[in-house]
């Protein structure tokens, strides 16, 4: 039997999603979780591997299990295991062939900027905190160019196992909610890094480094040095996820 | 010279803003940051002495210096010296008479609810976790009984010195915004634990424990046994304060 997990964690404390030997991660608390509950050891698919102190508002994931099980205890019992800043939102079976990893068709990131002068306590770990004057508008026209299919190369770290380098953006949009920025990228699939490189270019343009107009031109060269700095981790949130079973997503 | 400074800190690794001894506090904290700064050592006046585990997102103090100051740079210095869970927002200078303690006008708390089934990760210092259904209208129904002036002796806690225990309450209402509730509550002035009884209350009402009708007659009372238990200190966020001093606040 398949079984669909949606999960929420806050990633501060932790070495990202998947398993490490010597690292506290999510993969790795979840799984001994759910070794306890179910008394197997399945292996835990997730949606993305994200990085040390990047969170998740909704990360889907998926195991499969030889005993059936009743997923509402299993949610209450792997809930009263794991951390506070680790939890299982919903458990349901699922099609057997479903992989949390393959099939999702549509991701959204959200990523989160501090612009005020002294830094909001309640977001010191969800937001980069940009304490100078940005152009807002200039970054917003930025942040329309990511929009459509491109080669992303330009926005992808090395270290990555990426084949194809072509994704395609349909939203990318700034928010601005008081003194935090929101910025919202949606697309069927992501490069190594690719989120927190377009936001440390479409700060670059706030600050006036870069204009607006250049985005398409380092969209086209490739050059990963043409592009701004990799945003740190913790303002970046995987926000959702939207999955059809009719699209399989074939940019991995 | 007398200064007006607006501050705002998560409470939750704090025993409260009151110095102590024994203990780290936001008033320590700060006192210590503007000794540095400013080679004097001001007693700080708060608006209130919020409890271990309550938040600020907009707390006012005042301190008297003999020398005059530069206050963009005292905000700079102070909060390079405080740590990230308190922030000075800004400093100004005021009337010498100024108190940030008797001269508010009217304060408002919001006290946070998380009614998701599973505990929602980024509000588990912020909010309190209620995993059961609660009937939202009737909270909503109790909470306007709040509304006037009310001896509001059956929501104090002992080991208050208050003298008197009529306040005007002008706001009772909660919000609901996904899977957290919030209840925002404006008075000119408050008993000790006051919100965290009301909030208690509220709670036993959406439970089906209360009645929303039964609020008049427990305030008739002053009987605290007769209200809700104390709802935790974490939930609750000092959320701005108003002044105006043509109008002194004549409650404490």
């Amino acid at each position: 039997m398949n079984y669909k997990l949606r999960l929420m964690y806050d990633g501060t404390h932790y070495a990202g999603w998947q398993r490490q030997q010597n690292a506290v991660t999510i993969q790795g608390q979840l799984e001994e979780a759910l070794l306890v509950i179910t008394r197997e050891a399945p292996a835990v698919t997730g949606i993305s591997r994200t990085d040390a102190g990047v969170h998740a508002a909704d990360f889907t994931a998926n195991f499969h299990l030889t005993a059936p099980c009743d997923t509402a205890r299993l949610c209450r019992g792997v809930n009263a295991l794991l951390p506070r800043d680790i939890r299982v939102i919903s458990c349901e079976p699922c099609a057997e062939e479903f992989s949390a990893r393959f099939d999702a068709v549509r991701k959204t990131y959200l990523y989160r900027m501090d612009i005020s002068p002294y830094g909001n306590v309640f977001f010191r770990q969800y937001a980069w905190h940009l304490p100078y004057p940005l152009n807002l508008e200039k970054m917003q026209q930025a942040a329309a160019h990511f929009l459509g299919c491109h080669d992303f190369s330009a926005f992808m770290a090395q270290g990555s196992s990426a084949k194809t380098f072509t994704r395609e953006i349909t939203e990318s949009r700034l928010v601005q909610n008081g003194e935090i920025l929101e910025y919202y990228i949606t697309g069927n699939g992501f490069l190594y890094n690719m989120v927190r490189i377009i936001t440390g270019t479409l700060v670059a343009v706030g600050k006036g480094k870069l204009a607006p107009e250049a985005v398409p031109e380092i969209i086209l060269s490739r050059d990963r040095t043409r592009a701004g700095m990799t945003a740190p981790a913790k303002g970046l949130t995987l926000f959702k996820a939207i999955y059809n079973d009719a699209e399989p997503c074939d940019v991995y």
